[in-house]
Formats: structure tokens, C-alpha cells, sequence
């Protein structure tokens, strides 16, 4: 018997699993899909394609594609059977518990769909529920939105893609294709992004052979943690801080001042500028418009400021400062910034759940035991 | 930066946190929670006096009992405002899917009661929280049984311990006093055991600061998965095919030749007995009849069929193969043996997410990416 190894706290740089789905290049401000640069897949590809991408492993040929859409387009309606959980769910909480909602609907539909456990399907079986996950996430989000704001929830559009439906959904009109785009790419660029919490909750989940639904209720309650990120909508709070006090530059030293985290700044494995954010900024600038202007100046700003006050470790925006942004630009409501997110995340999760199956060995680590110690031992 | 630690597979051995909760001693046979023996806990205790303990970290004195008693037992109605929820998850699936029915309701209470993130609340009241988790579940469970089976749910009777009244809430009456007993030192003796994967998964979302809500139900999932473990159904419809078999060294001798795996034997971790099954056998003789005497009868041809195969590792019959005897002997439904397991490491995860809300540090692994290299890099 090995003696066991002391992991360092939180897991930090330990690797616990091979993948083939992508990596974050922290130093190099680069991350990508299998083997190719998401940024590329964002300016260049329809969403759909990457999802096809990260659930077939490489990307559609026309053929896949249209086929792919059908699919998924067909898996976007709420099963009757938990209606009436949706509706008693919207009323629970406030805007903030959009994810909570998203998880009471998605734990109904799966014993509603007959969901098998992952180690009792094949892999097609597999990929078929979390196609429907990842399909009913944009439905479920945005009912339950349209139900807390006192309206019907609007029927998902076949004829419509990922994006466009869900602008649709939200707001109840499709906004013209430099908006749709917009969220297209965003949504693209945030599909994965390494081995976070809410990601690696799913594989252990799913190391267990627990099925699709067990793994991605787990991961939303991961994704709802103050401390995972994933709140573009907090870094718009601070656009608007800034604005009723008039001055960036004072507004960031007060900040630095007292101590508090300027949020949409500074990440966890990006050393660089996050190539999300320079993305996200180069898009907000073409939408254009006077929000986008007090953004570019207060990232300038913050960015000269946090500089100043850590010159050993500059701190960038990072993806929430401009998808905030962007979101605001294209008619998004404010509470419905990180449910957005939380759309194209599905998809990643349910990639890693795909992966993590085939592997087919539980997750089970170790504690070490540091209380009194035991009675007549 | 340092070099990437490769953690083996499924992360076996590594030690990711330190935890006063309590450890498991697979060579001796031994485990402890607090500095206490369970088993000693289980014979001596009542299920009140060490779920105290879980969640405060001592034994309580009579008054604290006392006070704990009301505390918990004023907790134990659904709120009303999830009713609906109830009743739709209830007659989604079938009596398999009570964990996937918990969880949908669960995760449902954490809004309906306003539950906060474990980041923005002090330590009292994230252990309120935790109470209202952990003394909900028997009546969730017990409701979405009586519903499937067209029955009324039952109110929780607040004269009852958490044993009794669990019994009562299942069955509609409260057997003799040993078998309430019997149920209470199983419960006793299931709270916790070490970092399985439902264990661990409720400390990973908790590192985020997510609420208890979202980490009990991603410990849900990960419970509910093949490969956890814990289906006492299991080992007893292995009694039922070797009552109809006739013959136990034959019927065991049959399925070590077909590589099939006999429920109820072996463990992970012991390499001795499993201390849960001694005291559960023991309790067993004590309940009598014709079905422990045949459980005695399997468990000796089992294990010595076993140890003839295995002879470098003997498999001894661990934690179900009694506790779906013990379960039998006192008038639990079969479907509900898995149910009755979830009542007890309810109290277990909710110490651990506790305890994982002090540290203040995110679990956020790294993987190493083993696909083709990244175009233009």
C-alpha cells in the first residue's frame, strides 16, 4: 500500500483527468476546442457547429450540420409532464434564482424522460440526453423568466438558431444579425474554459454512472457559487458606480483603496489579457453606441489603476466586463446575463459528462483526519 | 510555477482536504466520526444525539438534546409553497427515481426559503440551513412513496424520533420498539464514511459558496449513480435467487463463473469485515426469523466461495448485505432501502459542507489535454 499524496488546497494545478476536449493556455492568452482555437471558432463558426463539434469530437460537414439542427431543434420543448413544476419554480425566489429554477426543472425531466443511468447507455444514448439538456436549457431559462416577469412563455422557433432563439425567447422579438451575432460568439467563446468547478462537479457526478441529469444539476449548483464567476452582470453594476460618480480613475483608486475586488477584472489561469475579453471588446466596439464608450474608458481606467497599485501582477478584464457589455448592447435584461452564460456552458458540461463516462472509474478521493483522536484507538 | 501534480486515476489516495468529521480505517475495520467509534455511537446513541454531534462538533448534554430535539423536529414540514412540486415529481418516473424526486424538491426549498449562499452567511446560519436539509428529507422521501403509491403523505409526528418517525412516515404505523432500534443504529451507522464521490461532490460546490441546496442535490446525483454504491434492494434480491435457487455454495459458485458480481460483498476500502455489517448481522439475530436465517446461511456460503476464488483478497460482506435484512425485519418497503440510506448521509454531507464553507478556498483541478495539438501552435 502507497502512501497516500497530499494534494495542495483547492485542488490547485493538480491534473485528474486526460482530455480531449480543449485546454487553457493561461500564460499564452490562449484556450481551445479539440484542436482548434475558440476564438477562430467564434469569428468563423455558427454555434451549432461547435456544439457539434464538442459532442462528435470533430466539426459537421454540411450534411452533419443541417442533421444536427434538426435534432437539437426538435429537443427544445419542456416535456408537459413538468409543466407545472416550471411554473411553481418561476414563482420561487426572484430573478437571482434563475439557476435554481433551471435546476428543479432539469431534475424533473429526467425521471420524465426515462433518463438511464450513464453506465447502463451506449454512447449514442449518452449523447442523445445531453443533446436534450443542452436543447431544453435555452427553453427552461427563458420561461422561467417570461413566467417571473407576468408573461406566457413563447414557443421555441425551429427556424431560428441557438442565438436567435434565444434572444427570441428573452425578449420576444429576434433583433437584427449584428446583435444575433454578437451573442453567437459569446455564447461560442463560453461553451468551456478548463477544469472549473461547475465542470469538474459534472465528471465526478458522472464518474459515479449517475445519469446526464444527475451531473448537470450538480454543475448549475456549482456554476451559482459567488466564488466560480460566471456574473457578467455584476461588472455592469460597476459601468454604472462609475457613471453616477463621474470620475473612473478616482472611482478605481477608492476601490483599490478600501480593499474591494473590482469585478470583471483579473483571473484565476490568465496571466495575459483573456482572449474572451479582447474578443468581446472588438465586437461591443462595432455594436458601438455610448455604453460601449464609457466601458472602453473605464477598463482603461481600471486597468492603469490596478497597475499602479499590483505592478507585479497586472490584472486584465476578463470575459464579464465586456459581456456585460455586449449583452446590454443586444437587448438581453440584466438578470438574464448569467443565465446566458449558463446556455452555452450546458454544452460544455455535458462534453466532459460524455468524456468522464467512457473513462469508467469513480472519482473517490481521500481526507486526512486531523481532530482528537478516536476513544480506545 | 510549479509543475502540474498527474494525480492517479480517480484520484485514489490523494488527500484533498483535511476534515474533523471523522475517517475510516479499511486494515482495522474501523471507523470513527468526531473522535467517537460509530459503531460504538450506533449502539449507544440516539440518531439525535449524533446528528448534535455532526453538527457541532461534540456529543450535546440534555439540555442541548433537548433544545436540538425541537429545533430539528419543528423543521421536518414542507413548505407549501413547494406542494406542487411534490406531487408532480412524485408521479414522474418510478419508485426508482425517489432520489431524483428528492432532489427536484430540494432543490425547489433552497428558493422557497430564501436559502443564501454559504459565502454570504455566518456559521449559525448555515447551520440552520443545514437542518432544514437534513430533517426535510425522510418527509420528502416518505411523501413521494405515498404519492406513488396513491396514499395520502403523512404529517411528520413531532412525539417521534427522527427513526420512528420515519418508520411511521413510510408505513403508516410505528413498528415495536426493536425495530425502531434497529433502524436507529443502522441510521447511526450510515451518516458518513470517509470522501466517497457524493461526499466530495457536495464539498466541491460548496468551495464556490453556492448554497446548501445546490450542494445536496449534486450529492444526490452523485449517490444516485451505479457505481456509489448503496442499494440494499440489491443484496436482497440476491437472497430471493438463492431461495429460489435452493442451493447458496452452488448458486455462488455459478456466479464467480460467470464473472458476475455478488451484491453485498467487498468494499473499496475494508479489508477486513465491514464493522457496519458485524453490528448489523448482530442486530439481525437479534430481530430473528426465517429471512435472517437464510442471510446467515448465504453470507457463510458466499463468503467462503468468495474466499476460495479470491484467495489473496477475501470479500467480506459489507454494509447492504445486512442492512437490506435489518430494513426487511422491520417492514420498509424494498424500494424504500435506498431512500432510508439517504436519510441518514443527508446529516453526513451537510457536516461536510459545514466544514467545506470554513476553508473559503475553491476545488478547481486541472486536466491535461491528450488531443491533436491545437492548429497554428
Amino acid at each position: 500500500m502507497t502512501e497516500p499524496l497530499i494534494a495542495p488546497p483547492g485542488l490547485h494545478d493538480v491534473i485528474v483527468a486526460d482530455t480531449e476536449i480543449g485546454d487553457v493556455r493561461g500564460r499564452e492568452g490562449y484556450y481551445h476546442y479539440r484542436e482548434h482555437s475558440a476564438i477562430e471558432l467564434a469569428r468563423t463558426r455558427s454555434f451549432e457547429e461547435v456544439w457539434y463539434l464538442f459532442t462528435h469530437g470533430r466539426l459537421p460537414t454540411a450534411g452533419d450540420l443541417s442533421a444536427f439542427v434538426d435534432e437539437t431543434s426538435a429537443c427544445r420543448a419542456i416535456p408537459d409532464e413538468v409543466g407545472a413544476i416550471l411554473t411553481t419554480a418561476a414563482l420561487l425566489g426572484g430573478e437571482r434564482e434563475s439557476l435554481a429554477g433551471l435546476r428543479t426543472v432539469l431534475s424533473a425531466v429526467g425521471p420524465a424522460t426515462g433518463a438511464r443511468p450513464l453506465w447502463d447507455c451506449d454512447d449514442d444514448a449518452r449523447r442523445d440526453q445531453t443533446i436534450r439538456v443542452a436543447a431544453l436549457t435555452p427553453t427552461v431559462l427563458a420561461a422561467l423568466h417570461r413566467i417571473r416577469s407576468g408573461e406566457q412563455p413563447l414557443q421555441p422557433r425551429p427556424d431560428l438558431g441557438v442565438a436567435a432563439n434565444w434572444l427570441y425567447l428573452v425578449t420576444g422579438h429576434v433583433p437584427g444579425p449584428a446583435q444575433v451575432r454578437a451573442i453567437e460568439q459569446y455564447l461560442i467563446a463560453t461553451i468551456d474554459h478548463g477544469f472549473n468547478a461547475s465542470t469538474f462537479t459534472a465528471r465526478v457526478i458522472a464518474s459515479t454512472g449517475a445519469d446526464v441529469y444527475a451531473a448537470v444539476c450538480g454543475a448549475i449548483g456549482a456554476f451559482s457559487g459567488p466564488l466560480h464567476g460566471g456574473a457578467p452582470d455584476r461588472a455592469l453594476d460597476a459601468l454604472d458606480e462609475i457613471a453616477a460618480h463621474g470620475d473612473a480613475h478616482a472611482w478605481a483608486r477608492e476601490q483599490v483603496a478600501a480593499h474591494r475586488r473590482i469585478m470583471g477584472f483579473g483571473h484565476a489561469v490568465y496571466r495575459t489579457a483573456d482572449p474572451r475579453s479582447v474578443m468581446l471588446r472588438e465586437i461591443a466596439l462595432e455594436l458601438g453606441g455610448p455604453l460601449v464608450d464609457r466601458a472602453v474608458e473605464a477598463e482603461s481606467a481600471i486597468t492603469e489603476v490596478l497597475a499602479e497599485a499590483h505592478p507585479d501582477r497586472p490584472r486584465h478584464a476578463n470575459v464579464e466586463f465586456y459581456a456585460g457589455v455586449v449583452m446590454e448592447c443586444c437587448g438581453v435584461p440584466r438578470a438574464m446575463f448569467t443565465p446566458t452564460f449558463a446556455v452555452s456552458r450546458t454544452v460544455g458540461w455535458c462534453a466532459n459528462v460524455l468524456e468522464q463516462a467512457r473513462v469508467r472509474k469513480i472519482i473517490r478521493p481521500a481526507a486526512r483526519y486531523v481532530g482528537p483522536a478516536p476513544s480506545g484507538r
